[in-house]
């Protein structure tokens, strides 16, 4: 196995095409949001102003999702600093974060198209159980890659790796508070979304010290 | 042809142009997927958990399909770790195969939208039909780079050459099954589908030695 | 300008960013193009066979097309492997290439929705104009990279590159017959534009002689 | 932190990555806005010609927008000549510029959906106010970036920075220019918009000599 995919020298790493692979789809998941912002048709004049204030449920799915797709991607280009090395089951679970990547646009259309009318509370549930899935999903290709160190550089840093697993640990629970706090209040989840992507944007440790370049 | 086509160095690689080429389109092609999933619109209030129950044959289909096409790339690049070498004819039938990727999502919502109803056969079959032709297009693809290792690097390892040969050989075979399948029954044929995709993410072959990195 | 932008090391290549962005934008036009096969939704039961029947002309234009853009591709691909230094003024035409290939799932969309109606040759002349732009920017970005050997590497082969200053000459004038043929026939202009794709996936010379690798 | 990120040796440089997932979305972007051209469906026979006529908005929109965006990627391109460390804020303020692109083909269907109907003027503001946002985005990268040379590489060239960091400091003063001229005249506030692309397409400072290759 490894002597079969160990030779992508496509990019001079053995990651790099995953990398690559990766790269494109969510770069195309967060572009598709945009389609979600649907131009209003058929409005009476003079009436633009009104509509695209009336289209704020979609601003706001739209910038959870972009923040949170933004910070996944922020998060997969850190691990792969660290992950150096490609086996099969690491091209399995980085198959399955990306599926929940790609699924993103549908949830938040949902959002977008049920905030403040009776249903929003199923939508944001939804919502929120896709990035609760998401996190599991970091969580497992994390594990897989850093059980034994299997898949770093020899020389990765340690507490780098330490603070990762840290800061994923946790990751599925605070989703699932953003879906409990669906059920209280919609606008309030998706704040906490926004925070989280905030949260998980930083990185997972500050360096006791900084060694030079 | 060699030489016109041989010194890509974009990517250190005479392949590597071709690679991040079909990258994209695999990418792209998995991704557009979520467009079939659409959100419901015009729906009774407090009906909403009802209505995205009612969706599941969007969420087989589109399942079914990340599955096939994600095996795909995979194989794409377990492929392309071996083919390090680029002629037209390569070009050619990778663009073939591309061409297969990119109508995946049409099937997808013919599948979608049908399930369920009395023309779920039909669709089926057409879904299925475009999978042999993509069976067939890799073993094209593949015989035209193995025929006297044309196109492979010197050091490529030849019992996994032999192993995808033996894997590829009856793929056209197996989805002309799930042809057949869904004639009797569609939800079978779909889950036979999945069940493929798990097949062919298997690598082709079991190494009988492991040598060092 | 030369030292400016001469020094895109990213993929060990004046021109590697170039080629990235521009596949990018490749395969997302050739993969968009499935957009316009849309699936048939409330018909009678029974009646999807003949409905994806009926859908013919989509067929036809997805077919055209994606050759016709897959083959620019390739056309692409084998400028670069010529090309090796990169100016302000490549980048200006590469990105006038690259207008024209976004804008081709437009009239494709406009052939696919008019053939086999009154008003395909209108549909046809667009769809074979936009081809008389590609050809012509295709012309004066060669032009511009080949004058006095501008931006080629130092060994570029002569014969290939005088190939394709033969083979591009007369690639407007082809394309400006299509849309003659189009006032005559709508599918003979299309069976055209299939042939010229073909012609143009051809390399523009014959090697007179094979240099080892 | 520096240490975290900086081992992307993925592409042989720290900001290999960063390119190639924003390449992504860029190439995403300015694909994705052909989508607003829209097929004439239901249109009475023959009158194809007069219906393509009347699109003249989505045309003038589509060419606009595509430019803006298209040179926004040439700039892109260009200050990652320079740019040859990565740290962590340049990841988020990369993330931010990313965001203002993605939004793009929002505004630009707007102007194509409203361009000569009274609320022409509102959707032109909104349009313009995206690039002045974007203008601001592209000055706080920069400013992160050349504060103290912090991110450069070491032998980058004083001038073209000093010439970028004057070119851009209006940037945002422009578009707000753009944005007023919009209350007063649309179309003239896009041609404004269409000179403004050729302005920022031009290197920001002629070079006083030219070094050799």
């Amino acid at each position: 196995m490894q002597d079969e995919i160990g030779r992508t020298a496509a990019a001079g790493s053995e990651t790099g095409r995953v990398e690559a692979f990766s790269d494109g789809v969510f770069a195309i998941a967060i572009t598709l949001l945009v389609l979600d912002l649907k131009v209003p048709r058929e409005i009476a004049d003079g009436h633009l102003t009104e509509e695209l204030l009336h289209l704020w449920p979609s601003y706001l799915a739209f910038l959870a999702s972009f923040l949170t797709i933004g910070v996944m991607w922020i998060n997969h280009h850190r691990l792969f600093t660290l992950i150096k090395r490609c086996d099969h089951t690491l091209l399995i679970l980085n198959g399955l974060l990306l599926f929940g990547v790609t699924v993103v646009p549908f949830p938040t259309g949902l959002v977008a198209g049920f905030l403040g009318r009776p249903d929003a509370r199923v939508a944001a549930v939804v919502y929120n159980g896709t990035f609760v899935l998401l996190a599991v999903f970091f969580n497992v290709l994390w594990r897989h890659a850093s059980h034994n160190n299997r898949l770093f550089a020899p020389d990765a840093d340690r507490d780098v790796i330490r603070g990762i697993t840290r800061q994923y640990m946790f990751g599925p629970l605070y989703y699932l508070v953003a879906c409990a706090l669906a059920l209280v209040s919609v606008p309030a989840s998706l704040g906490f979304n926004i925070l989280l992507a905030f949260f998980f944007a930083l990185p997972g440790v500050r360096l006791p010290e900084r060694r030079p370049g």
